[in-house]
């Protein structure tokens, strides 16, 4: 499913695109002489003539009818959609809606993030800029999900003009640099799904009630609102912080008891994840999401929320490292091992998903069969015993009953099992691709950034950054490389807990699988009588 | 291989037939006139014209050149092998020889039993009857081996002139009629294997090392011995007696260690299920290869045995119930009843081999393939764990290391298991399908035996008997019946022992398997630093 939302989406983009070329200007850029260049200033909007000139340029023709190439880092695709074509936009969503009620459901009232019509209303009403309008579609093109389509480069903060100092310390801890980690750590509790329904019972829904250890008050919200967080977190997070995704969307069966149970229980370990973060916990979208105090307080919050421009690299803005600056090579050499590692382990996790995947089939599908099958052999032939009319039997045919008796109910323990232990392994190890699929972007960023700082004396020679900003950019570049230092040791110290307390929980359950059956066969055992 | 080796014989026996179709008279028959009948006397040599007549009847012709029909159970079709059939006799030998090693083996000094013309000379010295030169093939054919060919009927028995009491005696016990067993019940070992050669180490054997209980004394024997006592007691006891085959013969790999091991464990549990049967244990040739003194005594009483007349059906001339006679319903009831019960124990023994094999080839398979494939996850986990270059990994790190080698060794258990307990399982079943497929020729013997006494009337009427061997019939159909019933009280008995042994074996093993397995995860469960 997410897959073909995606592509639906990247269909609304593109035709955007192709009908709307407008861009917003981020910053100042002189063209250069005779390079055929265009100079634009931020804030100015143009027209883009030609996106695929590569090398990192595009076409533009300003208002005054000048066109020539911008960095399309500069830029940023922006769209202004008139109301005419809202009914193309809502066909389109109809599509999806088609295979995914709760997609469509997701669309019924986040306005600000689908129907642009009614954002250019609200945001005209707010006297929003622009920009507001078109945050939706863009942010949506920047996410990691498709790389393809990222058009916000690390440029963004390492030639960003003047920031505030970052808000998120990062100090020195004995594995590295470590986040500031709260004093108590925030914990929620995900429970008490409940069918709700609107639109006089016409769209129904599931709501889960959400309790933050902090206020122990319950919030009640809905899949998609949980997903609304998500966009956020990674709209906000995404460039230094991996932001897992949500469970799956679903199709059918969204009222299934086992379909809520389990998507309940990975919503749990998403928010507890969250939650366990020291950055992410404290954010004010997370802290919405768990303490607003009624649903216009929602509201607000999500329209302030959507309007936040500290986001994608922006946020690397907000960190601050209280530590020497970092040569280029350490930097580098921090990012390669990371890369290594989580690419690494990223292999292996998946490995181990495919072998519990096998052992989940096996277990429930033909080794139970075959404990029936030695069950009903044993069974058969008590029966016969019994009809051979020979007295002193019955000692025998009675064991033979209960030992096949017995082999049934191994048969039964043997496929519930993997219920019980195996499919906590796989759901951590679930829970740890996705983590480990975010990496990839983040330290593409990271790469870029400092392919960026290496190109800075060319940058410099050709009049593309004044000479002042590279001492900035290296300085944030650092920056960042601690960001990232710090996030691999929030990782690591996570993995170490979560396998630690998977693997010991899966070998308890098993041992204790392995001394029941060895009690019921001691059982059937004493049933015999000894010689 | 058993197979071919059987249709062989039969090529020959058939040719043998076709070339000269002479048939010893067993009793004397008188012709009916006019139906074409032919009179012959006891001990009169008669000439095979037409064997296919059907119906129960050949046609012959006696030395006055008399033709007419005979009863074919009057008769016993013999060979009369000159000097000159002999080299094509071991060209057919030869024909096996090239599959079969040892059967060639068997030939090479079992001369009574395989070259006539031997035969010929040995019993002209001995002063030997036309009759002893021929039981070679003729008992070869009436083994119920090849029940097609089964040419003695019980009227052998049912029609005997004057018979000696019977030695073996059958008594009254609690379960019925039962056979009288000795005070100490005769074991015997088979052991310690040993390669041996003959013709200047052309030849070379197996010999085992048989001990019986009683004098302690141990003799050599190699497998052919086996078979001829196998053969010997087949013929002797077949019709009242289950006599199992032997642990087929092989091809290849004769002297390969695990094939010696297995054999030798056959030829125990045959030797221990002789040994274990009153009437069996008790017969001269047992005695005879338990117990003889030397080479020439062996190859003394290997003749004298294969000189025994009374076999086939005549063994019920020396069996006597000490009991009222049975009525034809009731001997009946106990003879359908006895098949119904070994043909339903025949198809669900059959099933549970066939559930062991499956059971076999998953725990030797996919079972511990699985198993390594979970140790590999983790080990290739760890090591990517160790790879993070974060501190305070180790903990984790062993003990996932720890974890993968325990799920080795379970995979090596797992498939090592079915040797220990499932083996013993399959080989109890094995016998018991071998004894098993004994008693359709006992019960169809039996069955015979019934349909004479029904159609005695007819018989007299017809002048076929006279009118005082109906009640001679129906008072040895009982004794038959008294057979059968100590029989499968015997059948019962060792049933019912032997189940309860294999079964609490297996399960004794199984547990242990399980508390193994549970004990090694719960060490590497202790690895894990506890949260």
């Amino acid at each position: 499913m997410p897959t073909k939302y995606y592509i639906i989406y990247i269909q609304i983009v593109f035709f955007l695109h192709l009908r709307y070329g407008q861009a917003q200007v981020l910053y100042d850029f002189t063209a250069e002489p005779g390079n055929g260049e265009l100079t634009v200033k931020e804030g100015e909007t143009i027209t883009i003539t030609n996106q695929s000139i590569g090398g990192g340029w595009i076409e533009a023709r300003n208002s005054h009818g000048e066109t020539g190439l911008v960095p399309e880092e500069y830029v940023e695709v922006s769209v202004c959609v008139s109301q005419s074509c809202v009914p193309m936009l809502c066909s389109i969503v109809a599509v999806t809606a088609m295979d995914d009620d709760e997609w469509d459901d997701e669309w019924d009232d986040t306005r600000s993030s689908a129907c642009y019509a009614e954002v250019d209303l609200e945001a005209a009403e707010e006297g929003a800029t622009n920009r507001t309008e078109v945050q939706g579609p863009t942010r949506k093109i920047t996410l990691n999900k498709f790389p393809g389509f990222s058009k916000s480069g690390p440029e963004l903060y390492l030639l960003a003009k003047m920031l505030p100092k970052g808000k998120e310390k990062i100090s020195m801890g004995e594995v590295g640099p470590v986040w500031l980690y709260p004093e108590v750590q925030m914990e929620c509790l995900v429970a008490d799904p409940k069918k709700g329904s609107k639109m006089y019972g016409l769209k129904s829904y599931i709501e889960y009630q959400v309790t933050p250890s902090t206020t122990n008050r319950p919030v009640n919200h809905r899949y998609k609102h949980f997903d609304w967080l998500y966009e956020r977190l990674l709209e906000k997070y995404g460039s230094a912080i991996p932001i897992p995704s949500l469970p799956d969307k679903q199709v059918t069966g969204r009222f299934d008891e086992d379909f809520i149970k389990l998507r309940m229980e990975r919503l749990q370990s998403w928010m507890s994840r969250m939650c366990r973060h020291p950055i992410v916990s404290n954010s004010e979208v997370l802290q919405l999401f768990l303490n607003h105090q009624d649903e216009k307080d929602w509201k607000l919050g999500k329209r302030k929320a959507e309007k936040d421009e500290t986001v994608g690299v922006m946020i690397f803005s907000q960190i601050e490292a209280e530590a020497p600056e970092l040569g280029l090579d350490e930097v580098e050499r921090k990012c390669e091992s990371f890369s290594r590692f989580t690419k690494a382990m990223d292999d292996k996790v998946k490995d181990l998903l495919a072998v519990g995947h096998d052992h989940w089939k096996r277990c429930t599908g033909p080794l139970p069969k075959q404990y029936q099958k030695i069950a009903k052999a044993f069974q058969n032939l008590s029966t016969v015993f019994s009809s051979s009319g020979y007295q002193g039997e019955s000692t025998l045919t009675d064991a033979l009953t209960a030992t096949g008796k017995t082999y049934e109910e191994i048969a039964t323990i043997i496929s519930e099992q993997p219920k019980k232990d195996l499919h906590f392994l796989v759901e951590t190890n679930l829970e740890y691709k996705g983590i480990l699929g975010c990496f990839p972007e983040t330290i593409t960023v990271h790469k870029a950034a400092i392919d960026k700082l290496k190109d800075a004396d060319k940058l410099v020679a050709t009049n593309k950054i004044s000479p002042h900003d590279k001492p900035v950019m290296a300085k944030r570049v650092s920056n960042m490389s601690y960001a990232l230092q710090a996030e691999m040791n929030h990782f690591h110290s996570n993995r170490i807990h979560d396998y630690n307390r998977v693997m010991q929980f899966y070998l308890e359950e098993q041992v204790k699988l392995y001394e029941t059956i060895a009690g019921k066969l001691r059982a059937a055992l004493q049933q015999y009588t000894t010689l």
